[in-house]
């Protein structure tokens, strides 16, 4: 299989791959099957199918110059090329481009951590540090600092960061993208750009003020196609005196309502680190009957998931709560969140959990008490980067989507409800939206749910099936006003077609944006399903 | 004097005014040199002379659906409008607009907040709420909310927050565009368009998640010219249970580098509030020796400083801090305060302030106990507007240069030094950079300081000597890296090109980006720095 990029003959493009050889190194250059393997997206649903979008080839940069350099051969060639920051994005695409025959931009020889200040409390650093990185120069340089990391932690905090990822400690740490300040930006004439305080030459806060002078356009570069993202710098958490867990469970299925509207006041007074919702009944979902009802078409009511608690001595909801901060403000915030609560809610429970100073110990890493956080979770929560959530993919990697809801219980219900009734036509997939789904805190002031299915190499009708549930999903939960926050290439064109207020407006502004700057799209095209004129037939 | 917009004639222009009434109805519709008095910025230093800016008319639409007709009745004739929310953006341009002839698109009727929500914290509002009408609201409907508002609170949220203005309570609300999440804008060319989930028809979570899918735009419609703003939402901070204030001082000159580490800390941690550096020193600039000590070129040493307060008997710096929180957690995270510091900081004191439960009594709003906050200052500190700061305008107005400087002792004490030598230029101005001047704590992460020149109508001389040490001190400020955050139309050009990296790169690529969607210049030509090609040459 030759893989070409778009309207280029197989002589051309050599020719291209020698122009970029003299800018990186014969080394840095990639192209064939063998070589080109490593860039396919493992987790991809359309694997071996005609419908994977292979890269022709792949290049890596040293610096920023080089990848001006390469920006301009590309647009000289009119070549796409697909910028990757460690190309770890699994379940969103991995490395793997938009278009077929894009040229894969790999940024992972650009791993310099440039700044790290204690006392200031931020970093910059290049798209190929990785969160082990950056936590690894933390621990060598003795800094105590912590860093906020999705889970695995190989992902990198620009690429995680552009890719809106989300993190588990303190919430204005766990939207990676909101606490960036400051980006520099090869754009698609190969000048670079810094954006707010960079912008200035000589200054010093680059990673104080995110905003600069005039317009901020540091949005455009997120999940878009802008340009190529060199450097950013990121806020990172002062390392807490001390660490506190902590678990409120709550009887009857309607207390949900309140005890969200409790901890919706909890999270953004900044009391409480990132919440975990379960149901203590989870456990009794291996029983067929308790299965059948929180399965149950048009959802059980009420009265049927009380009595069921009730027959089983279980409450029906749990939240596990996390306190960071000075020892004794971490217990008098766990006295207020327990207070408060219980006097709202009959019969709510509270249980305290472990605590500790920070750093952790590694036996404390290592050997989370449960009922509360498993070590995989323990180690996010206190921004230790682990390969943690990897372990647990099921057969050879998931597709994801994790449509965003309003922060309230009845949402909760309602998303049960149709998104469970609409899944049921494929069978085959575990229960994701079933009576005892709780929603995810990953972001500072909303809720998200997560639908993923599986995808196995050697069984494309499993992969069609996951395929065409998911196509499914985000259709129905577009209808009820529910957005997905993230997609793989193969889905992005759907997911951005659900925000279509005003006949697609937004989708219409960016284009109009983007055909100004790059309208051969040298830089991603169709990413975040920003297609510009030369593909937009 | 008539005032035209550029490129028309007297009998086009009344042509013009005549759609523009078939738009918005004969009354909202307003010209000649009375009725738009108040459409002049009365703080302009060049009040009255040839270089004020005048609008040649206001039109003042009630509905989106006007706006977009208004948007695209300019478009046609090529009349350059200028928003403004309530255009009370004093020290900042006012509602005057950067290029003579605009028309003001006054958005002062569309004042309806159109959603506030308790449990999930959050409102949207039109750009001709003002705080005071936020706050009344939330009162009137008994929400435990509280507002972060500037001083002076009869600005809007929309119009405050697109200026980047800044507010006096916790770090991640006090950014006032920070804390926006959603807005509804016309495009240049008229069109509506949501960002966000207000992209997504039917979605609840407009206020809550504030990025939708793909790129987001926001960010180039603040300080900027892109469109005009129609609803904004922003998130608002639950009324916490407690209030308490406290005040620790310094002895000596140098400790201020420590402290700031250690406010810093309390800062980024979210355990304190909005804080207030100061020094105790300051009631001895009435003294003539003492003064001279304090503007002495090339700066005092440490130890001219130590020994004059030492003579005093006085410390050299003061922090207010502010905690908000349930009751106990403010008094365990002042007790960490404390104790921090004044374990760090030999000779360091601490002085219990007032704390009380929220809301605040009357009484406790209109008697702040001294030396901590004075009553302006407290109604701010717990989000109650009111016109302050209003109260204490010099003369006719002033105007504004507040550079960001790296959070840090040292800067602090650079910028006292090299500002103060270059004002020395101007000895009729109070000595704004002295060995006492202290940085604001304004946005999250970052250090401020305060020029504020006075402006009198009736004193030209005295206009031209502010109007030039502003223009001087803006760019020795940018020699060192510091730059401004905001500036009106008069200084926007100035303070732009200082943010000059690879031949203001940053610049090129918004005027590349306005070109495409509004190359006539409809939206605000020249606003942040952009100016479309018509008006380039």
């Amino acid at each position: 299989m030759s893989v070409l990029p778009p309207d280029m003959d197989a002589g051309t493009f050599a020719v291209f791959l020698e122009e970029l050889r003299a800018v990186v190194g014969a080394d840095w250059v990639w192209s064939g099957d063998e070589d080109m393997f490593t860039y396919r997206d493992s987790f991809s649903p359309v694997w071996n199918t005609a419908q994977e979008r292979h890269a022709s080839a792949a290049v890596a940069p040293e610096s920023v110059e080089q990848v001006s350099q390469v920006v301009r051969v590309a647009r000289r060639h009119r070549v796409p090329l697909y910028p990757i920051s460690t190309g770890k994005n699994f379940g969103y695409g991995g490395p793997s481009p938009n278009v077929h025959g894009s040229v894969v931009l790999d940024l992972k020889r650009m791993n310099r951590v440039l700044a790290l200040d204690e006392a200031r409390a931020f970093c910059l650093v290049e798209p190929g540090v990785s969160y082990f990185d950056l936590y690894r120069e933390i621990q060598d340089r003795g800094l105590k600092l912590m860093v906020d990391c999705p889970d695995p932690g190989w992902g990198s905090p620009v690429g995680n960061s552009l890719d809106r990822g989300i993190g588990y400690t303190m919430g204005y740490f766990r939207d990676h993208f909101g606490a960036h300040c400051g980006m520099e930006v090869v754009l698609p004439d190969g000048e670079v750009m810094r954006t707010g305080m960079g912008a200035m030459p000589g200054s010093d806060t680059w990673q104080e003020y995110p905003y600069g002078f005039g317009p901020s356009p540091d949005g455009l570069f997120a999940q878009g196609n802008f340009g190529v993202v060199t450097k950013m710098g990121f806020r990172l958490l002062p390392l807490p005196e001390y660490y506190r867990t902590a678990m409120i469970t709550v009887p009857k299925r309607r207390d949900f309502v309140k005890l969200v509207e409790h901890v919706n006041y909890l999270n953004d007074s900044a009391l409480i680190g990132e919440v975990e919702y379960g149901s203590p009944m989870r456990a009794k979902m291996a029983d067929r009957d308790y299965l059948a009802l929180v399965t149950k078409t048009g959802g059980p009511s009420d009265a049927e998931m009380d009595a069921a608690a009730e027959a089983a001595g279980l409450h029906n909801w749990q939240v596990e709560l996390q306190f960071f901060g000075p020892e004794k403000s971490t217990l008098e915030n766990w006295n207020y969140a327990k207070d408060r609560i219980l006097s709202a809610i009959p019969g709510a429970v509270a249980i305290e959990g472990e605590h500790f100073p920070l750093p952790a110990t590694e036996e404390q890493l290592d050997h989370a008490r449960q009922p509360y956080a498993s070590s995989i979770k323990r180690r996010r929560s206190l921004g230790v980067p682990s390969l943690g959530e990897w372990k647990i993919v099921r057969d050879d990697g998931h597709i994801g989507f994790f449509p965003v809801l309003p922060r309230t219980g009845e949402a909760v219900f309602e998303v049960q409800r149709v998104l469970g009734d609409a899944m049921k036509e494929f069978p085959a997939l575990p229960p994701y939206f079933n009576a005892l789904t709780t929603p995810l805190m990953w972001h500072t002031h909303t809720f998200q749910m997560v639908f993923a299915p599986s995808v196995r190499h050697n069984d494309p009708a499993h992969n069609e099936m996951a395929h065409n549930a998911m196509k499914k999903c985000v259709a129905v939960a577009a209808e009820h006003g529910w957005g997905d926050y993230r997609a793989a290439p193969i889905y992005q064109d759907d997911v951005s077609g659900t925000f279509s207020f005003n006949n697609h407006i937004l989708r219409r502004f960016h284009e109009q944006l983007k055909d100004a700057i790059d309208p051969d799209g040298i830089i991603a095209p169709g990413r975040g399903g920003v297609w510009p004129r030369r593909f937009r037939q």
